[in-house]
């Protein structure tokens, strides 16, 4: 038996989500359908981010086990046909039989787009969020400060996160915030803010609260410093809304420990 | 009754195209129902450019006429609650009522996009041609330095084409072509190219089966030459094949006559 390691890109809007779910469209279950398919086994991949419905993914990694002898260096291009358009799979690696993707240190990077300006850009609608107000980066800056380090994120977590309703810790490391404006060059007046947020680990909702938050500072209705009061209060309520999933996507896992 | 201009940006995956066409959704057909409805009206707009099913556009021209009071500089937002999320009026302003959008001189550019790679993003299919050679981007140029200039562009047309069936010429001018060629930062090993023709005027498909020729001579497949050879037939199957119509987008119409 073999342990194979891929990793999987997705475009997220069709989809309830990565994790299987009966008689619904998950990343997971087409992973699952494609590799059985092309092995004839069956397939139950073990993968490392739950993506939340909507939510998008250039580097979600997972696992499975197999008898196939199919080179792990031809299975991105063998699986192709048997994926709808909107997952690829773009590497895959043999792994030690015990390597499993959500037991190993590793550093997330996920990024948050926000489309700017009086109208929705149709082309960036379905992979961006939309803000009628310019948002003010500089203001964003001086909130996201607040985050960096290591901090108990309970008000910046969903409630319903299994981790917590397990009396999990909330205690996470956040590297880096990213935040930058750019115009968009090809449509007048309208300009796109990316936010990349780069931790050891999140909990559920964890990127959206905090893009949604940083975004009601941009905006003008939060003064920077409410950032602050928000982490120390450990209470959801005082954080800012759960941003739209659409902006989001899972863009880099790199794992730090020992690979194989 | 007052004539107002337009300028629209669509998504064009989920349509047939442009043009209006009884039971099929249509950009066209959106317009004019959302028009109708926030007017109050049977609003028919007349469009610049009839894109082709699948082909996206950042600023196709249109005008209809109005008895409504409407200001023009609030009609993109008061459209939008009107208009599904694929298509936006992006500006609009008021034009004489002998101002016909098909008939004044103008410039266009299409942009056409190919995604290369050992497999497609699905983060851009909707939006980019796919090809897993690499493209060669300095054959590719001097390919396209034949097709600049005024040139009798039969070959490079459908014959189905309403003005070559009537009888009408061939003869167009284009003034530029860029391609140029960049990493996708974010998906190791994938590459996207970018070709923009700019013209006084295109026939049906022009664009297309252009960009089907470069990606032939990108590919490998044909030498630069072939290009010039192919033109001076002005036979349509001298030229290389049609490209897909999601790598396509209308991306500026700028008009040089008198503009109202």
């Amino acid at each position: 038996m073999r342990r194979i390691r891929i990793r999987t890109a997705y475009d997220g809007t069709n989809y309830c989500g990565f994790q299987i779910q009966p008689g619904m469209p998950t990343v997971e279950g087409e992973l699952n359908r494609a590799l059985s398919e092309l092995t004839h086994e069956d397939i139950n991949i073990i993968g490392a981010s739950r993506t939340d419905s909507g939510v998008h993914a250039l580097c979600n990694v997972a696992v499975f086990d197999t008898e196939s002898r199919i080179p792990a260096d031809r299975l991105s291009l063998a699986i192709s046909p048997f994926l709808p358009g909107d997952i690829r799979v773009t590497e895959a690696d043999e792994v030690s039989g015990e390597w499993h993707p959500r037991k190993q240190a590793c550093i997330k990077t996920y990024e948050y787009f926000i489309s700017c300006g009086s109208f929705e850009d149709p082309m960036t609608r379905l992979y961006s969020a939309f803000s009628k107000r310019d948002l003010n980066i500089e203001k964003m800056h001086k909130a996201a400060e607040y985050l960096i380090g290591e901090h108990d994120f309970t008000s910046f977590a969903n409630p319903s996160s299994q981790v917590l309703m397990d009396g999990g810790s909330a205690v996470r490391t956040i590297y880096s915030i990213e935040i930058e404006k750019k115009k968009k060059g090809y449509l007048e007046g309208l300009s796109e803010v990316r936010i990349a947020v780069t931790g050891n680990g999140f909990l559920y909702n964890m990127v959206r609260i905090i893009a949604g938050t940083l975004i009601s500072v941009g905006n003008g209705l939060w003064k920077p410093e409410r950032v602050k009061d928000a982490l120390l209060a450990k209470d959801r309520t005082k954080a800012g809304p759960t941003a739209e999933a659409k902006g989001l996507r899972l863009s880099r896992i790199e794992y730090t420990g020992k690979e194989k």
